[in-house]
């Protein structure tokens, strides 16, 4: 088993970097506090004895040595970044519940056959450079290097120049490494461990996603002397998309979602009516076809709706991903070790994106998920409990060594 | 009559402090850009023979002496501020066709019984601090000086604070003077009177105004994790209130509009459910009884809507007037004096609120509007003609030199 007040200890160590207003973090990617928040993972991982690696993209690569120097590395991870409004565990977890494992390796003194090596994949989260999971998408081949570097933030500052700037771009060329398998833990982030009752959740498949960045166009003018009729109004052309997303995840119940996060309203003044509106719609589900079917759906009556209110609409996709299967065999080694170790589990469908659905495509991927209090992520307020921490990396810990042979 | 080159001159050189992205300007109140247009306006007074006063709101107040020392001044103006992304005209060609009224009688070598005062009025615009017309609103004793000097902007910088900086706080105590009659030219920010194919419009009436500032709170959650039952979407009571603000602008036709031209949304994440929507609606009416029937029915209805999706709703007022009627003689003054000059011309309500608003209800006010092309205003692309800022101009300086008397 491993040190679960350790593990405790370095989540809430790591959570004083990047403080939030409300008790979580931001600790957004390529900032000053992304930077910190890696200084210190490295640090531990060195006192663990590990080699870092970083690639080109920022990805690090924390190695502890296998006996067997032909042996792949099992690789686990996830990431450090957070949402401008996130929680302590999203993502951090998954990091440092895969450097606990190292620790409770050194501690008992275990070698393993294959390397382990604990990642972090830059900018999993996708807020402040769309798409999310970018780092482990250019490593998977799925996105181009340079495609990645010029990503461009809300205040025009690019992915590659970032993150010169901090200090976190390394020599290594991205996608050049080979696992033998990779692991993720990670926190449920939706409300279902935590109604079943259930310590753990054997993650089988995830949902597929689109990130549909929309542009509704009207006119700007003044909100008090334009007449009713000679009104283009951008933000009813908003306001009609966001309860058309909303219908066709309603009529795509059970297992559907959809929902605008993101809106740029320009000018953005009291007394202008809205000449200009940028919104981003994301849609997912598990089933490829019905994810496919709710595009169509979207792309077909989101221009109509427009053009009925006078407003031009136009789209187009900044993310997507389709549902993954992650692999039958390292699925395998997570409900074993669960079984094992006596937690009650179940499987269970992912919700959100995680790097694991990137790396799933080349390699043997699993992942393991531990509760959340009322389901909530993406929030300051997103609570677990040291026990489901403790439970998650035990799970993790045995499916990756024994994947990676004492 | 007033010389139409060199006031076409004089705006355009205006329009070179804070050029726009389009074409129009971006000169916001209490800016680098706003101390700028001041100067360059003290500059020109200062050569028209006149004496400067600033009050403590940094309303400007440039003098041409009358001949009787008891009589007291006839004013005349409009503001220099602008939209963020505002066109060359709205307030400027008001207080430049003051200025011009004051070069024409110096041509002239007229003097007249009262002095003339021509008037730059402090943050008509009240994008960067609501409410619009902050500062006549003090003058007139609408607001309390200190109320408008802790208004605080999208970065919480506070106006007084943001006023001393540029170096506009004047000595005067706001709301001391006397006026005999305050007259504002305008562009009318409307289509009627291009429609009509009449050079001037004979203000009569303005429209009246609220200005409701809501928060729609839900929740924030991940919007691929959280399931659709489960969501307080703060997005989707944005989207209902919008379309509420149309249906009761519609049901009122004619003359009503509605609106809302500034959203805020956090914490504005792609994969974040809205948790809170903060926006102004902006409603307005030239019929008092109708303004607050179309007040009372949103704040019965949206508070209805936002509960049956499970998110909460709350409003407060940020700006208000009721619907101005303007003085008899002033409005008679300007109609004889389009009259007298053989320009076409009718009756109008003015669509946008003026500091004239403000002023009529504390001395004799009257307003003249020239024509702007295709209606558009609060837009760079805002466009009138020389003959039409001639013509108004020109009933301007009637109407001010018949009031203030030869
Ligand atoms: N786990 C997580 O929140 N990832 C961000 C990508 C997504 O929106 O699902
Ligand atoms: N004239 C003008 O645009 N004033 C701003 C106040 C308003 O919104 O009517």
């Amino acid at each position: 088993r491993i040190n679960g007040e350790r593990l405790w200890d370095s989540l809430m160590e790591m959570a004083k970097i990047g403080p939030g207003i409300a008790g979580g973090n931001n600790r957004q990617t390529l900032t000053d506090e992304d930077s910190e928040g890696r200084h210190l993972f490295q640090k531990w991982c060195e006192a663990a004895g590990c080699t870092m690696g970083v690639d080109e993209i920022g990805n690090m690569f924390a190695r502890r040595e296998g006996t067997d120097p032909d042996a792949l590395p099992v690789y686990v991870g996830s990431h450090l970044d957070t949402q401008p409004t996130g929680g302590k565990y999203d993502g951090v977890l998954g990091v440092l519940g895969g450097l606990e494992i190292l620790r409770t390796l050194n501690d008992l003194d275990i070698k393993t056959k294959h390397p382990i090596v604990v990642t972090n994949w830059t900018n999993e989260e996708g807020t402040r450079y769309a798409p999310a999971m970018l780092a482990s998408g250019v490593f998977a081949g799925k996105h181009a290097l340079d495609w990645a570097n010029d990503r461009v933030d809300a205040d025009g500052k690019r992915f590659g120049d970032e993150l010169e700037r901090i200090g976190w771009k390394g020599e290594e060329k991205v996608g050049d490494r080979k696992m033998h398998a990779f692991f993720e833990l990670h926190i449920e982030q939706g409300p279902i461990l935590e109604a079943e009752g259930k310590d753990i959740g054997v993650v089988t498949h995830g949902q597929g996603l689109r990130w549909i960045e929309c542009t509704v166009t009207g006119k700007e003018s003044h909100t008090g002397s334009t007449p009713m009729h000679m009104r283009k109004n951008a933000g009813r052309g908003l306001a009609l998309v966001t309860e058309l997303v909303h219908e066709i995840a309603m009529k795509n119940q059970p297992n559907a979602v959809g929902a605008i996060g993101h809106i740029d309203v320009y000018p953005n003044s009291r007394n202008i009516i809205p000449g200009k509106v940028v919104f981003t719609v994301d849609m997912r589900t598990h089933l490829l076809d019905k994810l496919n079917a709710m595009v169509a759906e979207f792309n077909e009556r989101a221009p109509k709706l427009c053009e009925e209110i006078g407003v031009e609409f136009s789209c187009e996709i900044v993310g997507q991903f389709d549902p993954p299967a992650f692999d039958e065999g390292c699925v395998k080694a997570v409900r074993d070790a669960a079984e094992r170790l006596g937690y009650s589990h179940m499987d269970i469908v992912s919700g959100a994106g995680h790097d694991a659905c990137w790396i799933n495509d080349i390699y043997p991927t699993a992942m393991v998920m531990c509760p959340c209090v009322d389901g909530l992520s993406h929030n300051e307020a997103e609570e677990i409990s040291p026990e489901w921490a403790a439970a998650g990396t035990d799970v993790l810990f045995h499916a990756v060594v024994e994947t990676a042979e004492i």
